[in-house]
């Protein structure tokens, strides 16, 4: 029934033409928007996450607001760690704080896979309500190996992600033993989402920008690609997206994935050359754009289009929409891009 | 004298042939050596950078102890700043934070062209006493003028530079009259410290990476180009650096430079074909790998040399030493790289 009525999102991640160039945001719900706010003030985001009537109103947010093509779920990559046994917080301006690191090979026994039916079934319970009332696609998610790896690793957000690189060059076996049961637990959730009624996931490999080619290509692309054969069965579109990935592009499109996620940094006509025919992109105006008056946003956005051809591309920006984001720029964007056509 | 005593590193960055390839480190000089923080226990790092002798002995360290082929100058990008009349301070764990940011268009008119010679004195007589002791060639450096912008409008260290980006899309007229002032600052002390015996000047653009490559072209690179036509009338090696600029590179080689650095991201052999055979490539050994086992870490250089190829290439990392490198493997890389061979 979703693609019946709005068939644009999973018909361009398969390379299928549509009516128009689809668009979602990354971040549609949340910071930018008064709404979220106001539910905001009175809860903490993990009880946000964990709550399904609230997590699925704040999904619905941005769907009502802005008409856009895709409900992604509202949710944090960290409640995959909780149904782990992973003692965590999110601190205000910091972001998800580890109660006890991992610090040793020995350490990596502690995580087996969680049964996230149980464990997580409140967030399957946000996605089935999302997709019921949602009339868009719904995308569910999970974080990447590497992105939670390093999030156990360094204890919290890392500028360097030294101490996560420093434990996969010294401890390959215990390395690749931590990433195929994170790749297992985010591969059984997905799945999981999927059942519940998503129609596309998406995989936030957030941090895998940090590794050169040859160490994403050795270290992680296997269980990234682990996780995309465990939910290609299910039918459901699978996106993977990180931030400065120029260089893994290609890499990407070899994990399974649908669909690959561009940040701004590369052009789509490039991004294309590197990751082949085959895949459809995601992207890629670069956040700041939505603060830039309307006529240079349009021009940015306009030529992210023409970049992206009008087909196998889903419009989106090329990172989360930033809290300081005007949503009148958000609404304009949708507008500009369902009534932009290839032949100008 | 100095280019007689050791060629190596001018020769590379000319393209010329050398009888090894020559190495230096970013942050050669600082948080990794006992002997750095043994003087910083007892000095704040902007008195550090702004006492001669003080400067001069931290610059100088690591070339005793390492063998490098290079001393790069110990100072820091606001130095300019300062000299220009901005009040700030570098904040521990934080970094450089402005005082007064810039706020609006009208703000701009704020910064002139300092007169460097007597302003920054100081840096000069550092570079005077490495240039006689050092027996190596001295580079100096600045900050380029979009990182120093995105200090000054965001008031220090940024994740996003959205505001920075706001500013350059709002108040295009401002922002080309505030980077032509950065931009004129740096090539100012970028030319007094080559008169005062650096023979190379390396141009920091740490955040450049953060912009698309087309506002990277609009926005930016006239302001870095006059940088490097005012040095080049010295004879003196002009370096540009970034992080995450993989996109950019073709337009870095644009720039002027004759030694492009690149981060560790992209593969040396595919920046070459990114930035044509004219330029020096700079680097680029993630970090990162001088944490890893000794065997691992070798594998990783001789992979760094070999794409290389031993011609135009200065051995660096692809970022600044990380401050829980152990020195030990700083001298086994230096001696790594100046007996490799690409002949095997």
């Amino acid at each position: 029934m979703r693609t019946e009525l709005s068939p644009r999102f999973l018909a361009a991640c398969r390379g299928e033409p549509t009516d128009a160039v689809p668009v979602w945001f990354m971040r549609q719900a949340g910071r930018s928007l008064p709404e979220y706010r106001a539910l905001r003030a009175r809860h903490p985001i993990l009880e946000l996450c964990r709550t399904p009537e609230l997590a699925a109103e704040v999904t619905l947010q941005p769907v009502r607001r802005f008409g856009v093509d895709a409900a992604v779920l509202f949710s944090d990559i960290v409640v995959l760690l909780q149904a782990m046994g992973v003692r965590l917080d999110i601190v205000e301006g910091r972001g998800p704080v580890i109660a006890e690191p991992l610090r040793s090979a020995t350490d990596v026994s502690r995580f087996g896979v969680p049964d996230v039916r149980s464990e997580l079934a409140d967030v399957l319970e946000a996605v089935r309500i999302v997709a019921a009332e949602a009339g868009v696609p719904v995308i569910g998610f999970a974080g990447a190996p590497f992105t939670l790896a390093s999030y156990l690793i360094e204890g919290g957000p890392s500028k360097t992600h030294a101490r996560t690189k420093a434990f996969m060059y010294s401890e390959p076996g215990a390395w690749h033993a931590l990433l195929s049961s994170l790749a297992a637990a985010a591969a059984e959730l997905l799945v999981a989402e999927v059942e519940a009624g998503a129609g596309a996931v998406q995989v936030f490999d957030s941090w895998a920008g940090f590794l050169a080619p040859a160490d994403y290509e050795a270290y992680v692309l296997p269980h990234v690609r682990r996780i995309f054969d465990a939910v290609a069965p299910s039918g459901a579109v699978g996106i993977v997206f990180g931030v400065g990935t120029g260089e893994l592009l290609g890499l990407l499109a070899a994990s399974g994935a649908d669909v690959i996620g561009v940040d701004w940094r590369v052009p789509l006509d490039a991004a294309r050359a590197r990751v082949g025919p085959r895949p459809a992109l995601q992207g890629n105006l670069d956040p700041a754009a939505c603060l830039a008056p309307p006529e240079v946003m349009d021009r940015l956005a306009a030529d992210v289009l023409r970049r992206g051809g009008g087909r196998a591309h889903v419009f989106n920006l090329g990172h989360g929409v930033l809290p300081e984001t005007n949503p009148d720029a958000l609404a304009r964007l949708v507008e500009l891009v369902h009534s932009w056509s290839p032949d100008g």
